[in-house]
């Protein structure tokens, strides 16, 4: 078996569950980023892009390359895809770097999403509460994430203010979506355009943080699943896409509504580690080296994930837990920073909410 | 929660999926071993052991020692051990290392093992061979491993034969145990005196090499499984073993007889990274770092490992089957080297023997 040898661009927690879940499959990682020490740093080597020789050392130690972020510079995936490939490739990455071109791009193949408008001055944007109705939120295009670049427009005595603090960068306004809970679809597609997905999860949020994911979904109709489903095939084959990407929906009355999509595994999937027979960080390395991919399936009815944000709790009380799995992510403490998570499998769903219950100290206090 | 700095003497696959299995808890790791390329080259530092300068290093890089091989150097432990904590301890070591010493060790805490005689001239071995019966077993009191250093007796005639092979160095010669399979019992004991004791399981070699472990052992009398769980209890006490320590087991319609020890994780408990709950390798290091021991429960009914041994059979068709793992040690293909395995989980017995029937290519192929 020829070993593969992986470029990742970046050297977070995502880069070191890719190189933990897949390195029993004689892969090798590499790791292109400014940070000396990383999560990461353990785990292969690390390059930094300090100068074009850093690029061209980087790109000539490894086989296939990959990214972390959907903030990569497309640029640069271009550059190296000339000389090695990129998976995914730079059009999944800027269609998800730009929220008009992203929710253009769902309502041209069929996937609903909240009505917006572009919005490049205060003119635009009182236009634009006037045609979406109240409230919606002002977004930039670009960048923003975890509840950042964001303001909510509640009253038209609000739009003054949310002018004033996101102008200056492109702007979308959307239509608020009323929905009852927020669910995310994650699937993996080779090189060959096999296609896994995995089971859905409903996702907590809190500060506009992810606190915990939940699978299965409770109570979806078949039909939503079949329509989540059905979107995220659709974008994978539209964008010829490899490697896993995530879709975040709305759960709505009148069907799921997407919100944005990421190039990449997803916090929203952590719980695959011990949760599904192949986890996403597995199958996404699988997919990109043009492997066959590993079964989506849950290994036990029911599964969840806790992050653990700011500051590590009392580790102990989770690894003394048969059901309970601790992943830390070599970073240290700082308020609102995600430093590990925490999954647990049950085979009922009294002892998944129960343990979730146990843990809830990881959600509230050490998130704020 | 502080990273934990864990060296390993020794730079194996045993070293390999340790890292793979307790980076999540922060941990990092040190290698010491004279080779600069390995399975362990990308999962934390490698320092060669060229000179004391290098012994000290290694010393200062990490926070607890532990080691892959129960041939490690008991004085080199010893000697590291004045300075950082090594587990297990030279006690586990030394009694593992010699034959005679284990088998006096094991009844004098009331463990069965096949009768033994010490040899040391051919004179002593014609006593055995009065004393014990034939077939008797002769073996060189150290070293030697997957049937390298020993000798079957069976008729007075192979007595000369056997003498003049193995001479030279200390030997045992053992009665001949009439056994209707091999088992073995792992568990784990960490810093406080916790012990979790995995399932059993059982072992079929083909050419004094592993190649298939079965978990759980099949129509095993309660009497026999309790009597295997006092013995590692018992020794992992008595020893005041820190770490995982493997026991080999003969059954026979006189109970089990003890076969030979390991003061490490153990081939026969590979099986146990997808199919327990926590792996032998997590609880190794979790033992070795004081830390709570993890459930040693399967996750699903049935588990099996089989050893991919010489060469990498058809990869491609471990990866389409959801019920199997495929591990590469990231070493280069060799007759009769173990380079890899694959680990199988079933909720029934059918599809166990099924799956481990559709491998067996890399049974009988690969290995020989």
């Amino acid at each position: 078996m020829a070993v593969k040898r992986i470029g990742v661009i970046g050297s977070g927690q995502l880069g070191r569950m890719m190189a933990l879940a897949a390195t029993h499959l004689d892969t090798e990682f590499v790791f292109f980023d400014e940070a000396s020490e990383s999560p990461c740093s353990n785990l292969g080597k690390s390059i930094q892009p300090s100068s074009d020789n850093a690029l061209k050392a980087f790109i000539e130690s490894v086989d296939v390359v990959t990214y972390e972020s959907e903030n990569t510079d497309a640029t640069l995936v271009d550059d190296i895809n000339q000389q090695v490939p990129v998976y995914p490739s730079s059009i999944s990455l800027l269609k998800s770097q730009h929220r008009l071109t992203e929710k253009s791009f769902f309502q041209s193949i069929g996937i609903q999403t909240a009505d917006f408008r572009k919005v490049e001055s205060l003119a635009d944007l009182t236009s634009a509460v006037e045609e979406l109705g109240l409230p919606i939120i002002l977004k930039t295009t670009r960048e923003g994430y975890d509840g950042k670049g964001q303001a909510m427009i509640k009253e038209a005595s609000d739009v003054e203010a949310a002018w004033q603090t996101l102008q200056g960068t492109e702007l979308i306004a959307e239509a608020f979506v009323h929905f009852s809970r927020e669910l995310s679809v994650i699937a993996a597609r080779n090189v060959k355009g096999d296609v896994e997905i995995y089971p859905l999860a409903e996702n907590d949020h809190s500060a506009g943080i992810l606190r915990v994911s939940r699978v299965p979904v409770k109570a979806l109709s078949e039909q939503k699943l079949t329509q989540a489903r059905q979107y995220i095939t659709t974008l994978l084959n539209e964008l010829n896409h490899v490697g896993v990407l995530t879709l975040e929906l709305f759960d709505t009355d009148s069907g799921l509504i997407a919100n944005e999509m990421a190039p990449r595994v997803h916090n929203s999937g952590h719980w695959s580690i011990e949760g599904a027979y192949c986890s996403q960080f597995e199958n996404h390395i699988r997919a990109i080296c043009d492997m066959p991919l590993g079964s989506t399936s849950a290994r036990q009815e029911y599964a969840a994930m806790i992050n653990i944000i700011g500051k590590h709790g009392n580790q102990e009380s989770v690894l003394k837990q048969e059901n309970s799995f601790y992943h830390a992510y070599g970073k240290s403490e700082r308020l609102n920073r995600k430093i590990g998570h925490i999954n647990i499998v049950a085979s009922n769903e009294a002892e998944i909410e129960r343990t979730i219950k146990q843990y809830s100290a990881f959600v509230s206090e050490c998130g704020e």
